[in-house]
């Protein structure tokens, strides 16, 4: 992990079970374990969106190539990196070698696979709004998208990723305003409490905003190797998408408007996240309310007639833990070690191992490992149940606190240019400093450090300073870091 | 409906807001009501997927071209209509006019979206494999696909559907078999027991068999109409698929063999088998465990004081009808008559209307009215959860044994070629015919009367008798229809 990070996480990943690259370039698999986590994000999320009124809807994975021209900065955005269908049918190659492309079946109009989906849903949005009792629509998709990376990893940037891309349309500036930052407030708690991933919320500067967007708010997130990432943002779009499409609607006072838009989105980004966040070199460790096994159960024993025993014990544990709600797992194989298997569940990440032998059976113990410290204690198997319980809330709550700490230590105050390259040379993390509010700057810095703006926190307090890189005054002090 | 059979459905999917055209053809929009029952359908279908062992994983959008001519009889059935990727970049066109596919970005090999995922996934099991512990795997996917199909109709047939694909390998034939036959128990089930809708299972002819598979299990519907609808299917690929990935395993014995397969899949077409088969001219009729809203509560009211009380009241009600575990909704619009508001839910299928107004609230009633008969009755306010929570039950079983009676009356026996085209003419529905078991014999069939082999059900009784086409001889009855 500290010899090599980026090879760390990739062995990790693969080692774990939770995805690994397809025969498909950019395009990765995404493993059973893997899935199984990526499952519980989404149970949790769903439930935020639907609490907030949000419904599921589902669009098309193709968007006719004309549609990303009529938004002139999305297009700069999302429509050059692309899969682009432009045939409709293969025949068998006349030479006999398999098929070919028909060329005979060549679309009139290619079709872009969507990399987000803002046009065909505004398209689509045109027929649903007229007046303004048609407003607010609030839909949330779950879909595959596609963007053309040319340098991918697992999870952070992949060619095809899974995400969820929420689509509002509101009658006025205020309430689609009100809506971004409802929505960047559901990210920033399910990274808090799901994930135990501390974020700062913030803005975007103009640079990194969302192509097409008025406003962007973020969740910054910061790995263990001092690295951001930028794990959910928020749009604000104004009526830019509406002009685009020509969506208006009477409003009460019977006047045609353009309609006021937001969109939202959280990806499967959010796997590599949680995995660079927490894990450490024993392999993942993952917040019990995420953890597709909260409960590992590995009988120790010599013979048929002791694993005979041991099991049964451990049998009415598991029920005992079952019906209180946790996932547990009973690992019996015989053709394996325990001490393979200890070393299995940890780096699998499963936050509690419970472990039993025959001495644990005559004494009335069990031993108990917590993945997050690696912490061994024996304990009585009487009253287990509600010390594991607790244990799962005691867990939760320290990979928080601990991602809390380190964050809180990786941010770095600094007045000048010479301490900003020292800073990110040095210790890495967020920088805290003054920023003139130019694009020019930002990008000035980024060449020489690689270092961009991650956002202007919304708590950000207002302080008079001068720009680390050109001494114009700036009031208020922005984050840096060098991202994923 | 008696009208023109097709363009009242087309019209119900509409008007009900289940789904659209988009502006790409063919490929539909699914709207948040319609969304709603798909979620409904995905969450009880993947508990029992879950139930029966299985895990969700998740593989690449793009297949590459040169996967389909591995398998002789997949790439024939599937390779042919689909969207074919040539391109990864779109530029902004020289003339100005918006953007280009850019001739420099062509792929090497082109990529297929995939129409179904064997091909990729048996690419994947190739690594996943090597002893016989390491399987059985058992996993399912969550996916949308795209078939290029020329005649689409919301549901039944759109080049982009969502559906899940199971893809389980077998250490032994016999453990695929089974794997198969369970699989196509789970469709039944969740069929007779959620959509309320009566299915005969059975094997399909060499003719109607899945591109690829050995044999292929369905479950056959009936709509009012009287023609078939396929809902699902299971097929057992034998060896096929390993022997095109190269794709084997060390038994027991340590010898090498070749993994046996499975797949299975269902898709939003159940949306379109759900609509047929239960609608009036009212509109949707859905299975309580099904509806997105299983009760709506409509204040009868003149002015705002009597609105107060009576929807205080509802409040009440709705409060209790919830804590039963009954999705509810109180439809106090002020801008829309009563009767507006009853038409809207009979078109959307809600089971159950309450409709409260002064007189009920004196007299301590409520009216009641249940959609699949449209029966109304004043009922007691006492007593009302759970004369609705039963209600529900009454309606789900009332459903299914319509759906079941009406399947039941149109099995016509026939023994000669004459008899079968009357009936499929006059009557529709399926035919139980004699066979003599030729594809030749099918086919000409088919020419003639458009009927084709829907299935031999896996409960026919061995008959002798003779085909009605050929006279040979054919030792059970097979079901004949007219199919969407």
């Amino acid at each position: 992990m500290d010899d090599n990070y980026s090879q760390w996480y990739n062995n990790l990943v693969v080692k774990a079970g939770l995805a690994e690259n397809s025969a498909v370039r950019g395009c990765m698999v995404i493993k059973p374990y893997g899935y199984a986590i990526w499952e519980k994000m989404q149970a949790a999320l769903d439930k935020m969106f639907k609490e907030t009124g949000h419904e599921n809807a589902y669009f098309p994975l193709f968007i006719p190539k004309s549609f990303f021209s009529k938004e002139a900065h999305h297009v700069e955005g999302f429509a050059k990196e692309c899969a682009v269908v432009t045939h409709y049918r293969l025949k068998n190659d006349p030479d006999g070698k398999g098929v070919i492309v028909d060329p005979d079946a060549r679309l009139e109009e290619e079709l872009i696979v969507r990399p987000t989906s803002e046009t065909i849903i505004w398209n689509t949005y045109k027929n649903w709004i007229h007046s303004y009792r048609d407003l607010p629509i609030l839909c949330n998709q779950w879909a595959n998208v596609v963007r053309w990376e040319m340098r991918t990893r697992l999870f952070l940037r992949t060619a095809e990723f899974l995400w969820q891309e929420g689509h509002t349309a509101h009658a006025t500036r205020e309430e689609a305003l009100a809506e971004a930052e409802k929505m960047i407030g559901v990210y920033e708690k399910f990274a808090t409490e799901w994930m135990a991933l501390p974020v700062v919320v913030g803005h975007k500067s103009e640079n990194e905003r969302f192509a097409g967007a008025e406003d962007t708010l973020t969740i910054e997130a910061l790995m263990q190797d001092g690295k951001a990432l930028q794990s959910g943002t928020s749009h604000f779009l104004a009526q830019n998408f509406a002009k685009a499409f020509d969506v208006t609607f009477t409003n009460k006072e019977g006047k045609q408007e353009y309609v006021w838009a937001t969109s939202w989105g959280v990806s499967t980004r959010l796997m590599g996240a949680l995995i660079m966040a927490h894990s450490d070199n024993n392999g993942l460790v993952l917040p019990p309310k995420l953890a597709p096994i909260q409960v590992v159960l590995i009988p120790i024993y010599k013979g048929e007639e002791e694993l005979k025993a041991i099991t049964e014990r451990l049998d009415d544990i598991a029920a005992s833990l079952r019906a209180a709600g946790l996932s547990v797992k009973i690992d019996d194989r015989d053709n394996v070690r325990s001490g393979f298997k200890f070393a299995e569940y940890e780096l699998k990440g499963v936050p509690v191992r419970l472990a039993m032998g025959p001495r644990d059976m005559q004494n009335g113990t069990i031993e108990l490992v917590r993945r997050d410290t690696l912490e061994k204690e024996f304990v009585p198997q009487e009253g287990l149940t509600e010390r594991v319980v607790s244990l799962m809330d005691d867990i939760q709550q320290n990979i928080y606190k601990k991602a809390l700490d380190f964050r809180n230590s990786m941010i770095t105050k600094v007045d000048t240019y010479d301490e900003f390259k020292k800073a990110l040379e040095e210790k890495g993390g967020f920088i805290s400093a003054h920023w003139d509010g130019t694009v020019e700057t930002e990008e000035r810095i980024k060449e020489e450090t690689k270092a961009t703006i991650r956002c202007i926190p919304i708590d950000a307090e207002p302080e008079e300073g001068k720009c680390i890189l050109t001494g114009k005054p700036s009031h208020r002090r922005v984050l840096f870091a060098i991202a994923y």
